[in-house]
């Protein structure tokens, strides 16, 4: 390919709406242009390694036996109302009308698809184990599209989906699709971790994510020197014993005035009520957050979370744990529609649904039996002290709702808890029945009985994973691909304008091409050798072949992109120097 | 490719929506699955064809320097509304609101999106000549879909566009494209006619259209002994010369009860007004239609088509040249608002937009000044006989709308007109200025002037290709697949139930897959060889291989799918005789 003819313009500015390294670079490399927000137009080099992480992908599916189809993205409503999902995405779904009024769906993923498929097609035993998957545009009516095409609303996915008949079959199947998709990052040259996941909205069991390790990633994740691993919303709190309660002091209120806030409760209680043995910390206090869940259906319903003064409720992991609801701001109109909310001073005697508000009590784990807390008095300035989980109150239940710190201890005992962040590129999980039931895919078994079919479901972001690799792969002067997606094999560079250096730049390509190279020209009569090198460098083909003065001597330099280390190397030896 | 793992179900019957031979066997066969009307999932057996349909374009449209980029399918509205088309193109466009509630579309064609682009990155006619292309899902909220995969709402289209400053620059873009394109029917094995083209909605002058021959096509076309051969909606009439007026008789009103019709007014002129010299024929009246278009901003228009009555408006003719107006009928309640208009016996001396129904009157070509008809007096039970053209009406102008007929004389001389029916599978338009003009595509000449750019535009229907392979090649008992779009390359099949003829069947497929064979192997364990042919001929890969009781004697089957003939092969020559 001659950059002479290729559909290229490099910038050299950032696009203003980029944030993330891979947005900007892929914008200014020419490989992506945006069309609205969270939409993107592929443009020829950025369809180029699109296609070859779509290759990978299908190559390492195809090679654990999964099967190719391809579902149309417009879909009717019915299937997603059979399983409420038509509902649950809530304003995430893409829904239009066709001219006779009918309603569908642009899809953000495709279980129901492929449940109803299968039943369609399948109806014993026999015929399972199965794998499906496709490589299909998806589409998501995300609130905030951002990082370019790291959250789009429309982009590329490949989802995949085992049927078995029995747990152990999916436990295979599930397998496979690990094994398969440790491949696929491998070869896609990401650095990756593999953690526990939340299934989220999926429904399900064991569930694991394929992270991008990246700063710019949006999933937080924890790890642990003993090899745990997880999304930081799949973190489960290790629970301490419950302590007796005989021992403990009568529960007292106290005034505590102008203390809405933690610090401040904190800063009056050693001041007013020290302590002998240590001084009070926020870790003494239990914060009563209230947030208004949005439910599916439309209806509101208002939701107070207790935790630990000094852990934040993490809104992600809150989230997940009321998900489908959507999680907002309980607002001043919510406090005034419930009076036995005193604000700033809310505590667990006026909470729970058998209590004065009426409103459900979710306390974070730690909370255990028989543990002491300064919390609100529901007064105006007063709180009450030593009040005794399981003794003086009793929550509705718990969550997993505070935040996860670094130096939390892993559930599993192997140490103490380190954080990073990743971008999500592939999601494991076991399904179980959920889909199979809902929609009535059973097949015989071995006696002639009809059992329900146990599904396993996986999905890599492809079009994400071209943003996600770069995340990966890059530095000051542009991207640096691996190998095996880069858009080109190599990029020779003419640097200098006489015949005798474009005849020769010719030549050489001509032999690489001939060689099985893939190429790509830089013979742009007028440009600069400057200008070359930069567009070289921000492009990031791993190789870089410059032909210039030395041509005359026969000897043209060799550079990679990724270590910038330059190699003369004879014409006549580059072909099998490259093959190195 | 085992048949025991492959995941398909063939059908013994057809489905029952299904009146196409390719929507039927496609369906039959495994090959696609309807989800809705005019939208249906791709299975295993379908993908891989059109897996290598698309490949032949890739191809082609590379090996004409056409570089390819992918746009979204989700579209914004602004684009379209610059050209009009939000509007024009009616209820055939799928429109939504995303969470924001901003207007987005799902892209029909994207003529729009590829001229923004170039004037987004290029800017000077250095950069020009460029041909673009996308292999991309489209969407068109059809009001009949039909056929299958023939017309479909969600279907795959190669659409490539050429940027050229000049208009012989656009010619040689057209003519590349227009080579590339045969080279794909050809590949592509379809029996197929290139034809003149209306370009309808698109604008823009020449046109042609490659349609694969089908008596199931929805497109008519004509050829000549000559080699004319255009689409029927862009034949054009010969005009015949103008007559002289004055030795023709004064126009006379008669008296024709009971004559509403072409033929009960004919064999009343017979009776009552017999000539000497010939009978009266349809072909001597002229005979007034009326029909309402629905203009795409919503407008109702009242229209006469004035043809000679032995020839029918022909409604597809009709609509292409009244496009983006819709053609709807005209109805009691419209008579009724017209009370100049007689049924029956409606007459030019009521219609144009001078006269008393000030409805638009156009006539048929072949109504030339001096020309006599018979024609409605526009009072009941009554006709003017000798009304002639020019001297006693003028129309407001003629059109192309009355049927063609085998027969008929070709526009260019070439001798009398053949009717044929095809699927349009192609379709290749000098689109001019037009896009750029609206979107402000403009370059730099070479003299440092703003010049519009001019466009051509070129699309394949991918999907629909699939389908109209099978229209032109197919037997009663399955599809005949082209070699270089066939699923598989070779067809084995185990006709037998002895361990010694699956292991047969096993070492072959083996050979011939490390031969570079692509092999489906049908060894499924429990089937019948009855049934295994059935389906080996129903999915019409073009070698079959049929291992049975001759491999004792160490010989096969190869019968070839498309003439029925079998010969006996020694296995050790299997190889060299498939690569004959």
């Amino acid at each position: 390919m001659r950059m002479s003819q290729l559909f290229l313009r490099t910038l050299r500015d950032d696009p203003a709406d980029a944030e993330v390294p891979s947005h900007k670079l892929l914008v200014r490399a020419g490989f992506v242009r945006r069309v609205a927000p969270g939409i993107y137009t592929w443009l020829p080099l950025g369809l180029k390694v699109l296609g070859k992480v779509e290759k990978i992908v299908r190559e390492e599916m195809d090679a654990i036996g999964a099967q190719e189809v391809r579902f149309p993205a417009l879909l009717p409503r019915e299937p997603y109302e059979a399983t409420d999902r038509w509902t649950e995405y809530g304003d995430n779904l893409f829904r239009l009308h066709d001219r006779r009024g009918g309603d569908y769906l642009l899809g953000p993923t495709h279980e129901e698809m492929f449940t109803l498929l299968v039943k369609d097609l399948y109806s014993s035993y026999k015929d399972l184990p199965l794998s499906l998957y496709q490589v299909q545009t998806k589409y998501r009516d995300e609130a905030r599209p951002r990082a370019g095409i790291l959250r789009g609303r429309e982009f590329v996915m490949k989802d995949s989906y085992s049927f078995d008949v029995t747990d152990e079959g999916l436990e295979k199947s599930y397998q496979a699709h690990r094994e398969a998709y440790v491949r696929i990052f491998d070869r896609l040259g990401l650095e990756y971790v593999i953690v526990q996941a939340d299934s989220g909205a999926m429904g399900g069991s064991a569930s694991e994510e394929f992270l991008a390790v990246a700063e710019t990633g949006e999933d937080t994740f924890v790890r642990s020197p003993g090899g745990y691993a997880a999304n930081v919303e799949a973190v489960t709190t290790v629970v301490p014993d419950a302590l007796p309660v005989d021992d403990a002091p009568a529960a007292h209120v106290e005034d505590t005035p102008d203390t809405p806030t933690i610090q401040t409760l904190v800063d009056h209680l050693n001041e007013a009520f020290p302590r002998d043995d240590r001084p009070w910390t926020a870790a003494d206090t239990l914060k009563n957050v209230l947030v208004m869940l949005h439910h599916p259906d439309g209806t509101r319903e208002p939701l107070a979370v207790g935790v630990p003064g000094d852990r934040e409720v993490d809104a992600k992991r809150l989230e997940t744990q009321v998900s489908p609801a959507e999680v907002e701001p309980f607002e001043e109109k919510d406090f005034a529609q419930h009076p036995a909310l005193v604000k700033g001073y809310i505590g667990p005697g006026v909470l729970g649904t058998e209590n004065a508000s009426g409103i459900r009590y979710v306390v974070d784990p730690r909370v255990v039996d028989g543990t002491r807390w300064v919390t609100g008095a529901n007064e105006p300035g007063k709180h009450v002290i030593d009040l005794v989980a399981g003794r003086d109150f009793t929550a509705d239940g718990t969550i997993e709702a505070a935040e996860v710190r670094a130096g939390d201890p892993a559930p599993d005992g192997s140490g103490p808890l380190e954080l990073a962040r990743g971008i999500e590129m592939g999601h494991i999980f076991q399904l179980g029945r959920k889909y199979a039931e809902r929609l009535g895919l059973q097949v015989l078994d071995e006696n002639g009985k009809l059992v329900t079919v146990t599904m396993g479901s996986y999905g890599v972001g492809v079009s994400r994973a071209v943003g996600a690799i770069i995340e990966n792969s890059y530095d000051d002067a542009g991207m640096i691909w691996p190998r095996e997606v880069s858009p080109f094999d190599v990029h020779v560079v003419v640097a200098g304008k006489t015949p005798e250096l474009f005849e020769g730049g010719d030549r050489i390509v001509a032999e690489l091409e001939s060689a099985g190279f893939d190429v790509l020209h830089d013979d742009r009569p007028k440009m600069s050798p400057g200008v070359k090198f930069k567009d070289a460098e921000l492009i990031g083909v791993p190789t870089i072949v410059v032909v210039g003065k030395g041509l005359a001597d026969g000897v043209v330099e060799v550079k990679d992109r990724a270590t910038g280390e330059r190699t003369d190397v004879p014409v006549d030896q580059l072909v099998a120097h490259l093959r190195d």
